[in-house]
C-alpha cells in the first residue's frame, strides 16, 4: 500500500500574506472551496494578527465566519496572543458547526527575525506561549506549532539545528500537536535537512513533524526528498507557489503545491489529492492576484495547454 | 576531504539553442570565457547540425574557431554525423592551439522524438554511432554521449528504463567516456532517478554517468539528490536556466547552474565555481537573450541586490 503523504497547503495566509494586492473576502472563499475541492485537508486559512499588521488578511474573521464547510477539511489559523485566541472564538461561533478549525502558533528561531516580526525575544514569545497553548487546547482546538528561520535568518544568517531543535522541542511539550519547521528565506539544503530532523527524530515521531520549504533558490523539492527520506509525512506548500519573498522582491517564495504533488504522485505517494481541480485552484489564485505565479507545474500545465490549443481542431 | 562534482554547462548550447532570439557569435564567446573564468571546467559550446536546423546556432563553425582557451576549460560541441566531424576538424584548426574541444553525440530513447529528432529509427541512429564515434576517437576527440527522453518522451509518454540502460550501454560499448541521460521534458521524479542508475550501475562505474535534468515541474534538483546519492558525480546545468522548454513555452527548461551550485555548495561539495563570477555570467546571459532568465538562484541574487540598494547609503 502507497504511503500517505499529508500535504499542508498555506497559500491563502503564507502566501496571500506576502501579495502586494489585497485579495476580496469572497475571492479568498472561493479559494478554500476549490481547494477543498482538490482533495486538500489541511489549509491554512489566514491569520489573527492586528489587521493593522498584515492589511491583506485584515478580513481574518470573516474568513473564519465564512469558511466552507467540507467533511475532511480542517482550516489552520494563526493565533499571535490570547486577543487572537478571542477573536477566532468570535468568528467561530458565526461559522458554520460543521467547520473544523485549528490553531496555528509560530516563533522564529533567530532572535532578530523574532523579533522584527513579533517584538519580543524568543525567551518571552515562548513564556507567553506556556498561557496561549494550553488556553487553545482548553477550547477544544488542536494546536500546530511553527518555527520559522529554521534554515537561516536574512538578519543573521547561520541557524543553529541545536536552537531550533530545542524551540521545536518545547513547542511539542507545550501541547502543540506538530512542529513545522519553516525555511523562511529559501536557503536550507539537504543535509541541513537531514541534520535537523536527525536531531529531532531521536525524541519525537516523524509525524510529530513537518518541513515548510521555500524554494527561492530551487532546492525546496530536494529538501522535501531528504525529508520524505528522514519518515517525515507532513510538507507545507502553496498554491501555484503563492507568496513570492518577502525579504526578495520578485523572487520565489513558498513551494508550490503542484511541485510538492507532482513529485509525490510520481514516487508513487498518495496525497489524495486531484491533479486538475489542483491545477484550476492555481488558475483561480492567479486570477485573484492579477497576475502570473511563480509555481514551475502550474506554468508547464497552463503551457502544454496553449501547446494544444494552438494545434487547431483535430 | 570533499567530494569533487563535475558541473557541466549546457547553457551555450542546450540553452541558446531553445530561445528565439539568435544570440551574436561575438556575445556567445563572451559568455562562454564568462563562464571559463568562472570556473567552469566543461561547458557545451555550440552544435554542429546543419545551420538549417537550428538557426540559433548557424554559427558553430564560428564559435569553435573563436572558442577562448582557457587552460581546464574543455568545450563540447555536439556533432550529428560525419559532416559534422569534418567541419569540426576544419574549425578546430582555425582555433587556438590550447583549446580543448570533446565531441557529444546524441539519440532520443524513444523513437517518436528520436524520428522527430534525428529522421531515423533509434537502431539506425546507432548504427551510426557505430562509424561516428571510433571516427572522432581516431582525432584524439573525447566522446561524451546523450540520452535524451530518458524519464519520459513528449509524443510516447513512459520510456522504459530497460530501454534507457540498454541505449546508455551501447553508448558506451562505442566508446563513450560518460553518458547524460537527460529528462527532456522535465517530467522525472527521484524514484525513477534511483532505478534506471540502479540498473546503469550493476554494469558502469558512477563517473561513466551524468544526468540532465529539466526543471520544468520543479523536480530537478530532488533528482540530483537521488543522483548524488546513487555515487553519480556529474550533472548537467544551464546558466541561468537558459533554454526554457521546447514543448511548453513560457515554462521551464534546463535546471539552472546557480541552482544547482547552490545546492552542491551548501551541501559541502566542491565544484571549483566562483559564484559572483558565475551570477555575473547569468546576467550577461540575460542580457543576451534579452529577458529575464527562469533560474531561481539567479533571481533571488539579484532581487537581494536591489533589497540593498533600496536602503540607500549606509
Amino acid at each position: 500500500m502507497a504511503t500517505r503523504i499529508q500535504v499542508y497547503e498555506v497559500g491563502p495566509r503564507d502566501g496571500l500574506q506576502n501579495e502586494p494586492h489585497i485579495v476580496p473576502t469572497e475571492g479568498k472563499l472561493r479559494l478554500l472551496g476549490l481547494l477543498s475541492d482538490a482533495g486538500l485537508t489541511r489549509i491554512e486559512a489566514t491569520s489573527l494578527v492586528s489587521p493593522k499588521w498584515i492589511p491583506p488578511l485584515a478580513d481574518a474573521e470573516e474568513v473564519v465566519a465564512g469558511l466552507p464547510a467540507h467533511s475532511g477539511t480542517v482550516y489552520g489559523v494563526l493565533v499571535p496572543n490570547a486577543q487572537g485566541l478571542a477573536r477566532l472564538a468570535s468568528a467561530r461561533a458565526r461559522a458554520g458547526a460543521a467547520t473544523s478549525v485549528e490553531v496555528a502558533v509560530f516563533l522564529s528561531a533567530s532572535e532578530s527575525h523574532n523579533r522584527k516580526n513579533l517584538n519580543r525575544t524568543v525567551g518571552e514569545t515562548l513564556r507567553a506561549l506556556e498561557d496561549l497553548v494550553p488556553a487553545a487546547l482548553r477550547q477544544g482546538l488542536r494546536v500546530r506549532g511553527y518555527v520559522s528561520t529554521a534554515f537561516g535568518c536574512p538578519y543573521e544568517g547561520t541557524v543553529e539545528s541545536e536552537r531550533v531543535a530545542a524551540i521545536a522541542l518545547r513547542l511539542v511539550e507545550l501541547g502543540c500537536y506538530q512542529v513545522s519547521l519553516g525555511d523562511t528565506i529559501g536557503v536550507g539544503t539537504p543535509n541541513q535537512v537531514r541534520v535537523l530532523l536527525g536531531r529531532l527524530l531521536e525524541q519525537l515521531k516523524p509525524e510529530q513533524l513537518a518541513l515548510h520549504m521555500h524554494d527561492t533558490r530551487g532546492t525546496a523539492l530536494a529538501n522535501v526528498l531528504a525529508g520524505l527520506e528522514a519518515g517525515l509525512t507532513t510538507f507545507d506548500s502553496a498554491v501555484g507557489g503563492l507568496g513570492g519573498c518577502p525579504y526578495a522582491p520578485g523572487a520565489s517564495g513558498n513551494l508550490a503545491t503542484e511541485d510538492l504533488v507532482y513529485m509525490l504522485h510520481g514516487m508513487g505517494y498518495e496525497t489524495g489529492i486531484d491533479w486538475p481541480l489542483l491545477i484550476a485552484a492555481g488558475e483561480l489564485a492567479q486570477k485573484l492576484v492579477g497576475h502570473p505565479l511563480p509555481g514551475k507545474g502550474l506554468k508547464a500545465e497552463i503551457a502544454a495547454r496553449v501547446l494544444l490549443a494552438g494545434r487547431g481542431p483535430a
